[in-house]
């Protein structure tokens, strides 16, 4: 923490002072603003310079040929990658027909601030053009929670020491120009496609262009419309092309004067509504902003915010070291877990949400996996709707099993319209874990929220359509098992193994969740032609699910060979190994087994996970940041407390401090939500087993407090653990008492009522793990990340 | 049988009658003619219509990218493809001034021979033209076993009933126009491949073209000249373009009259030698072969295969339904491995040879385990340029094997310069065995001929390198043996396993053959810094080889985990399967367990082959040309004689039956060397295990005679089972005696010597094992491929 630091900590903002021109896209990510249903990145009010331009809509994607070098059944042959649309943040500047360009003339000053708790980007900057005329810019950005299709940017110029003309031109581009993929699959190439311009129009201060993907076949509007506030005669008129819609607004300022410009730009999208549809919704969604006006934008995004901070806020206090910087991290953390969730509505979440092109905006399990968990205990209407988008997927996934010859449904390893989109099958087909993470999540939703609408429309269909895969993805062998064979677990750095721990621990739920469903909603089960024999089946290859262990009989193995394969020798370099070379060998790239550990704890016993956790410890080397919460949360579980904080750090610091030098791509939303669960999950010890919630609160080493919150069946129950004390309180407004367990105890609270305990420790069994050389966790990543 | 056959039974060759003009892709594999550095596919004279064009030159190939949806470490990024070049057949005729187009006008009669002792394909055709002028066409096309560089072409026109004005167009042709690959990956694309053109030149006539692969950088000059035998008068020029070359032929022709056309065609191509050298080279070869002349090539020719037929000829007699057509198909398939690798020099034998595009023109594994045996055991000097063309690429397999985090070689799994071409990883890099196999032809060239120059140059720097490779691939575990995994066996549809035994016992000779020519060649071994430690690791390794069992502990298994995997639902169908479900269920593509049983027979009991055997028939489909005939060797050494037969007429018929529906891409050259070794290894029961050289003759069920002969050590030795004896006779020119092993006894025979020994029947242990549905062997081929 000695060095300065791109953005200073605080406890409610991100900062950053002065202009890091030479890494923008790292900034234009983290000051991502977005509601899940569009997403700005942080790119400057003037297009340029520019890191990566972004302005996505959750869903927009287009289809692309998907190579491969030998041809073979069952492979996808294209995939759709997230489309950067017409971009409406761009406000450019002359002054005296200069151009604001930072790259030229004299800086000042220049600020950014992300405002968490008002849920808007501010800037202000202090210039001088090269021919000497002094500007200050201040613009204030949202994307609204309230009105979802709707973007507003406050703008202001003022001269400073002299007069200036000013002419300002806010735009609308199509088919930017960006910076290529450059050879890196995870960063994307939705600057690669070029839509094609359908309809355009414009008058005095408004405008709007319609376009359409050539393969995909998806039409996007949209429109803007300006509020001037400048000197009498301020001239004002938007003249519109194929690709670019422009707002010309000049005026003569004195200095000290100020031209103030509120934008309000919206979208609109689809695969099937007509042109004159989408354009009627994009003006109604700029006359509805029009009305609320910028202030209106401004308040309901403060509400919203307020509401949901009421929740989903970790509040840290301590004296050590990194409780300041983990407080805004964790802030920080839950904020673009947000954006990512808040509005997607029926859409997926992708593994960047709207912040960048990374994977090509794909949707994958984490989301289930890492995400939902957040938003189930805080926003439970945004994981229903994620759930319900999956659901919607449920044809594709069905015949994507039948192109398989498998039974049920096998939903998409990587997605954005519920079509298979991976093109590397032993990490993506053979990763049916993807499965049993939805049917979690469902089961989970259901056990949150006890929503019966949900468990008989979404639930079930689900529990049921995963259960039939697994059921022909495993099969009863001759020592009497079930086993699963040939599939990949979360470990990328082994594929196609038998019976892998995860995986079958994952399924083992999933069939006794859908056979518990079934019973309990027997009509809607028979309307799926689920018949008792059926569900018995289910529980039958539950009960006997197959779990490897090594060959001392002590340790859970990670799938039937793993821990007979050589060791990896990491005294010889770790820089990059070949797939054939990582897979038969024990090297993790990110946590496996320590995944069951957690989501399935319930089939361990304390030894077993502290032996486990002590085993694949020294063999993961967390190339992943799906990773470090997950062993933070194990950690925490088996008492090892320090290691336990050191991963949090490192789980939510992973943008902020760009730990693994690509926050440029987008953000890490399952590893921001991940340090919200390594509070939750692992300090609280919170988890939810058989659908009753239960805590083991613990201390981070460094803190005097951690307080959180979450809304269990719309009951809203604090967790605030003090000194050697932890205080459950129901908040006065839920409905009824709410049920759980603390350290194992039963514990009923009434509407606002509180219970103390005094804290216990978890005794660690074994020392404390040791990692691969290099790879210790901490605040500063993982030292091997260069 | 009861089928019109498309190639009717005679011994000593194939032919024609008609033409099957919408299927002219397969008769052109059939056609093809080549010697292995030069190869002509068999179109037609006029060029159209044509199936695929194809004049290939042994390593010449161009550089494609290779893409891949999702990039990793260590994935080619681009691949090599063998190119059409300039083509030289092409003779068209005009007859009062219409073009010679078998679509149209009347045809009389059609027929195309290829005489596999002449080594020729000639064509006479009787057609009247569309204006009503009948000719006759008769040519002989040659390429040259004896002058590599040269192919010839005699062309005769003889009007019919009327005189005729002809023109007669004889070109050179480069970038033709040929179909598209349509998605099938075994299916190439050579004809996408675009030659720059670099130079050229003409007179009277001759002329030459020279061109250049753009990424590949590899040149090739193309020449022809003509004699011409015609009327007084008679009107010759050459012109050139850059992509074409032309002499003209004009000339009034009485009716039975004659016009004799010789066409000499010669081909150079480089990496590195300039235009001027190439250019001279082709003249050179023209001239050679204009000196020699058309009868000279001709009677050089047959007096090359007379030399050939003498050792590699398999006769069989008897009077079952299929000996005859076995008789040809046997001869056939040694005609076109001879074509293959006669005078590959230097270059790699690919699975197509030279007759077709499938594959790219790669060269696989079965180059040294299907197509060396029989180029070892009849021409050991070719076998020898195969093993030093591996040889040549060594630096290329140590780059491979230090990319993938290995010691030692990584030989390519495809390729043709060297470098690995595949882009799918886990049926290629994964696949290590083609480095065993690279392995165990070096030790068979050594064993067969004794050479002790090639056991320093190249026998002991392949298995020095392989033996190192395996003991980075392999490890010690700790049950005490050494284990391989992570690998792919020949079974295609098993992939990354443990312990493929197959492999491992390749391994194992291979380690150990490595220790013992270290040990014979210390010197040498020496300047490859090899320590008597390092060789002792080797047999250490080796000694403790982990050869899986199944959980019976009967019968070998495939793998670590095959026998425990689901077994394939042979009642649904078996249309397609992806990777995901074919690789974790007991299904085998082809021979796996087989080949071990095969080349590693020494390592089982004969109760433990029998089991073995019977236990994978049941699940293996046949998907690939490589199984049928490893079949038969293990279903002969088994005892299971109608089954072996059944299985060696399919290996046999391949191409001339056109089994899998695929000789248009070219012929199965592994396959076709595989009916010999069917025959020869399967019936003969001949092995080589530790150098010694042995047979156990059985006669086919169908047959009173087989009778084969092999050069071992320089000395010819002649096997003649008849009805219920054989008899082994050396040749009389032997340079000393022979000993070898019959029935397990030793035998010594002096030069001119014979020795009589009454057949031993082999017992079979088990039933006659069965096949998955619809998969049963025979000579019309699995009823599957349709």
């Amino acid at each position: 923490m000695s060095e300065a630091l791109r953005f200073p900590v605080e406890p409610w903002a991100v900062r950053e002072v002065g202009l890091h021109i030479d890494d923008l896209a790292r900034s234009e990510s983290v000051f991502s603003l977005s509601n899940g249903h569009i997403g700005l990145r942080g790119n400057l009010d003037e297009g340029e310079p520019v890191g990566t331009p972004g302005t996505y809509l959750g869903g927009f994607c287009e289809a692309r040929p998907l190579p491969s070098g030998e041809a073979a059944y069952g492979m996808p042959e294209s995939n759709d990658t997230l489309v950067n649309v017409s971009n409406g943040k761009v406000i450019r500047l002359l002054v005296d027909d200069e151009p604001l360009d930072l790259r030229y003339g004299t800086l000042h000053g220049h600020e950014r601030v992300l405002d968490l708790g008002a849920g808007t980007l501010a800037r202000t900057l202090d210039w001088t053009s090269p021919a000497g005329q002094r500007v200050k810019v201040r613009s204030t950005r949202l994307v609204s929670f309230d009105q979802r299709a709707v973007v507003a940017i406050r703008y202001e110029v003022e001269p400073v020491g002299a007069p200036a003309r000013v002419m300002v031109s806010s735009e609308l581009v199509t088919n930017e120009e960006g910076p290529s993929s450059a050879g890196d699959p995870r960063t994307a190439t939705a600057t690669d496609v070029r839509l094609e311009a359908l309809d355009r129009h414009a008058d005095r201060d408004w405008g709007y262009l319609i376009h359409r993907t050539p393969h995909s076949g998806l039409t996007v509007a949209a429109g803007m419309i300006h509020e001037v506030d400048g000197p009498k005669g301020t001239y004002v008129r938007t003249d519109v092309l194929p690709d670019l819609g422009e707002t010309t607004i000049g005026c003569q300022l004195e200095a000290g004067e100020v031209l103030t410009i509120t934008k309000y730009v919206s979208y609109g999208w689809s695969s099937t509504r007509s042109v004159p549809a989408l354009r009627d919704q994009v003006m109604a969604a700029l006359v509805s902003a029009r009305l609320t006006g910028w202030q209106g934008l401004l308040d309901a995004q403060r509400a919203y915010l307020d509401h949901w901070w009421d929740v989903a806020d970790i509040q840290l206090e301590g004296d050590g070291e990194h409780v300041a910087a983990l407080q805004q991290a964790v802030r920080f953390a839950a904020f673009h877990v947000l954006q990512a969730g808040a509005r997607a509505e029926r859409r997926g979440i992708a593994a960047k949400g709207l912040t960048g092109t990374g994977y090509d905006g794909h949707v994958f399990w984490d989301s289930e996996m890492y995400v939902l968990p957040l938003l189930v205990a805080t926003m439970p209407r945004s994981s229903e709707d994620a759930l319900r988008w999956r659901l919607s997927t449920l044809e594709d996934a069905k015949a994507r099993a039948a192109t398989l010859g498998l039974g049920g449904a096998a939903f998409p390893w990587r997605t954005i319209r519920g079509r298979e989109c991976s093109g590397y099958w032993p990490a993506s087909t053979a990763a049916f874990h993807v499965n049993a993470a939805i049917a979690a999540a469902a089961v989970r939703q259901v056990s949150w929220t006890g929503d019966v609408t949900f468990a008989c429309e979404v639930a079930l269909p689900l529990l049921v359509e995963t259960a039939r895969l697994w059921m022909t993805l495993g099969h009863h062998g001759k020592d009497g098992h079930f086993h699963i064979d040939g599939v990949t677990g979360p470990d990328e750095y082994s594929a196609i193994v038998d019976d892998n721990a995860y995986t079958n621990l994952m399924a083992q739920e999933n069939l006794t969740a859908a056979a518990v469903l079934v019973d309990a909603w027997g009509d809607a089960a028979a309307q799926l032609e689920v018949t008792a024999e059926e569900a018995g089946a289910w529980r039958a290859a539950a009960a006997v699910m197959h779990l490897p262990m090594d060959r001392t009989g002590r340790v859970r193995a990670q799938d039937a060979d793993f821990t007979g394969h050589e060791l990896w020798d990491f005294q010889a370099s770790f820089d990059h190994g070949h797939y054939f070379e990582l897979y038969r060998k024990q090297v993790c790239k990110q946590a496996d087994l320590a995944l069951a550990l957690h989501w399935r704890g319930d089939a361990f016993t304390a030894e077993e996970r502290a032996r486990a956790f002590a085993y694949y410890e020294p063999l993961t080397v967390r190339d992943s940041s799906l990773s470090a919460c997950t062993q933070a949360i194990v950690a925490a579980s088996v008492g090892q407390l320090e290691l336990a904080q050191d991963y949090l750090l490192e789980a939510a610091l992973m943008d902020l401090r760009d730990l693994q030098h690509n926050t440029g791509n987008g953000v890490h939303i399952a590893s921001l939500a991940g340090s919200w669960l390594a509070l939750v999950a692992g300090f609280g010890g919170m988890r939810d087993h058989y659908g009753a919630l239960s805590f083991v609160p613990q201390l981070p080493p460094e803190m005097t407090r951690l307080c959180f919150a979450v809304s269990w069946q719309g009951r809203r129950l604090r967790v605030d653990v003090v000194g050697e004390e932890v205080t459950y309180r129901l908040a006065t407004d839920a409905e009824g008492p709410i049920t759980f367990l603390s350290y194992g105890q039963e514990v009923v609270l009434e509407p606002g009522a509180e219970r103390a305990e005094a804290l216990q420790r978890i005794e660690p069994l074994t020392p404390r793990p040791e990692q691969p050389p290099g790879r210790q966790p901490g605040p500063g990543g993982p030292s091997w990340v260069s």
